[in-house]
């Protein structure tokens, strides 16, 4: 028979990220392309001795259906952790488990965006966000983002020339693709923008454990006083992305419209993998594992760092991340950066192209992605030299 | 701040059971309201001992992002399965796992359906799929049944009467909330229906296996010459809910636009639980398994139907179901079924007003659905002598 799918799907592609990782599942091709978290990062030791724990304790409850907000002693750990970073406040909020940071993003949409309302965003931002926004046909508008995060006055322009702005997305903390990190100041004119033209934010911060170079900076959260801010969180990049384990923090007025949601999704988040998270959390020395994953992600950054200095073209720009998995790279005005990006494949490295990323995938852009936690650290190496040479071949040095 | 939700989230209601159920965790209410596979149906030694296989011979794959479409042993196992009861054509379907059975309707009805366009189901149906559909604002058309399933004469009627029939939704096989099961003349005559309204079908499969007595029947999707049925099973009742385990088999066409919508809602399924699935699925006797299911649900529903037939008023209908977990009650016509239930409630029995399971929860209805699965054999026996006193006390003998 002839399909006829919903509107709202019919202009969907399959994230063109997903789509080059297939294209590279070729064990030759270097992967700048992935944002897999370090396989050496994953806490395997302790997941083994609490899984088999777990299933020799209380193996019941670790199979039967549970209740849609997630379970309660895994919400209690992490709402104390969010509290002490300030990004949970007892009585202001509630917080649910989520299957991924991924499903905090679709089901924050799914409350608040009718078809054509706009979601503001920073441009370029996380594509998988980004496609499940438009899988609810929001009205996309990227704000274009300087050295500090999203820019104010974009930002301001945007909510003045678009109709029925209802959420803000961003990603505070070394940023996909960018890998910027938002300053204090912007955050704090953001969250003055929400107030001044009455949007909610969604602050998604899945990197923010991993700084390994200079300062926290509070999250835009810590600064909500009046239930303007979801904060969405996860376990992907810290304990394991293959669980499937993230969280929301929100005034309880939203966090009960998402289980609403969550409930007809998929009824609740895999309990084995909450339950593993919440022993890992609570019975592990979790700050020690963290600083663990930190040292890892700064060697390997500070591999890809050298890499860059020593062998690109000093024509491209690059974006100097102080914790996360991505550097944003950005070949000179006028550059083909499809043509780049195929001709390094061609030479066995992927990166994701710019317009991968773009609110509006038509728009131009010379950026590039490329990420230092998936290759070995040997394989950094050798990919940096690789596109190194190619830059000075097409730019000079 | 005051929150304006999106219109298809602001009528939708936390699912009726899932209120009931919190009322009843006080353990001294016998749980006839629930849906819980027994948990001595769980294949509990089986779970510990793969799952540290598992995570002793390959853990990182267990624990790393991987692809949306599931993992591809547990796919292919799940696909040659389903060959063996005709549900799945290789050459002419394909197969995509999801976070249980839910998603799989979600996904199903998010590729099909523009806000406004019509669902067809059976009244009653399973409540957390209506609202799953009203979460994508489908106009809901309930179907009424007979004792062979939804009628064709009716269905036909609702054909006519609405625009924009986009899906029919149905659970052939014992149904839930009914118990019943779809006659072989009757999937002949929706399918055709399908064909002559051009309409697809979403056939929802969770009870199948669990059939105690009687001859299986075969699928809608057996019949299906021409990708127009959508047929998704679920590893809860047979394997584990907690897990969230599910798949759907359908036409490339449809399965490609569930990928990218999967993609966008949760990147993938739990991954160690889906290798869990394959194992036991592939590397334990999963048929003994199987009749072994089918031994409890006969012994538990052998326990309750005794019980109805020992106490209860003759003035309440009831179905005799052949698999599955639910008993339909209806009592006399004219009856106030919201205050039965409450007094039920009263005297520690929980079971679901009808109300709950249909389209429009604002039509009559004097059905409540009794579940067989969860509560203990002794609890059966104490739940249908204070159900059956109570009709008696109300109807007479």
């Amino acid at each position: 028979m002839n399909y006829v799918f919903s509107d709202k799907i019919s202009g969907l592609k399959p994230s063109a990220i997903r789509e080059i990782l297939k294209a590279t599942a070729d064990p030759d091709i270097i992967p700048f392309a992935a944002g897999n978290p370090a396989p050496d990062a994953f806490p395997v030791d302790e997941i083994r001795r609490i899984t088999a724990d777990i299933l020799a304790e209380d193996p019941i409850a670790a199979l039967q259906y549970s209740v849609t907000e997630g379970y309660t002693p895994l919400r209690d750990a992490v709402k104390k952790r969010l509290s002490s970073q300030h990004s949970f406040k007892e009585g202001a909020d509630d917080l649910i488990i989520t299957s991924g940071g991924q499903q905090a993003a679709e089901l924050s949409c799914k409350v608040f965006i009718n078809e054509g309302d706009t979601l503001l965003c920073e441009s370029p931002s996380f594509v998988g966000c980004l496609n499940s926004f438009k899988s609810y046909n929001a009205k996309l508008a990227g704000v274009e983002m300087d050295d500090e995060g999203i820019s104010a006055q974009a930002l301001e322009n945007a909510c003045k020339s678009n109709k029925n702005v209802k959420l803000l997305y961003v990603i505070p903390n070394f940023q996909n693709p960018s890998g910027r990190c938002m300053s204090m100041k912007r955050r704090k004119e953001v969250y003055d923008l929400a107030r001044r033209y009455n949007f909610v934010i969604l602050e998604d911060n899945p990197y923010g454990e991993l700084r390994f170079s200079g300062e926290d900076i509070p999250s835009i959260k810590s600064l909500d006083t009046e239930g303007r801010v979801i904060y969405s969180g996860s376990f992907s990049k810290v304990i394991a992305p293959g669980m499937r384990v993230g969280f929301v923090s929100a005034a309880p007025e939203i966090i009960s419209k998402i289980v609403v949601c969550k409930q007809v999704s998929d009824v609740h988040s895999n309990i084995l993998a909450q339950m593993i998270c919440h022993r890992i959390l609570t019975e592990c020395d979790f700050e020690a594992h963290i600083a663990r994953l930190r040292d890892i992600y700064r060697r390997k950054y500070g591999i890809m760092a050298a890499g860059i200095k020593e062998h690109f073209s000093s024509r491209i720009k690059v974006t100097e991340p102080e914790g996360g998995l991505f550097v944003w790279g950005e070949l000179p005005e006028g550059s083909d950066m499809t043509a780049f990006v195929q001709t390094a494949l061609e030479r066995k490295v992927a990166v994701v192209p710019g317009s991968a990323f773009l609110p509006d995938d038509t728009m131009p852009t010379n950026g590039f992605r490329m990420n230092f936690s998936t290759p070995t650290d040997e394989r950094l190496k050798e990919g940096c030299e690789i596109l190194g040479k190619l830059t000075k071949e097409l730019y000079g040095e």
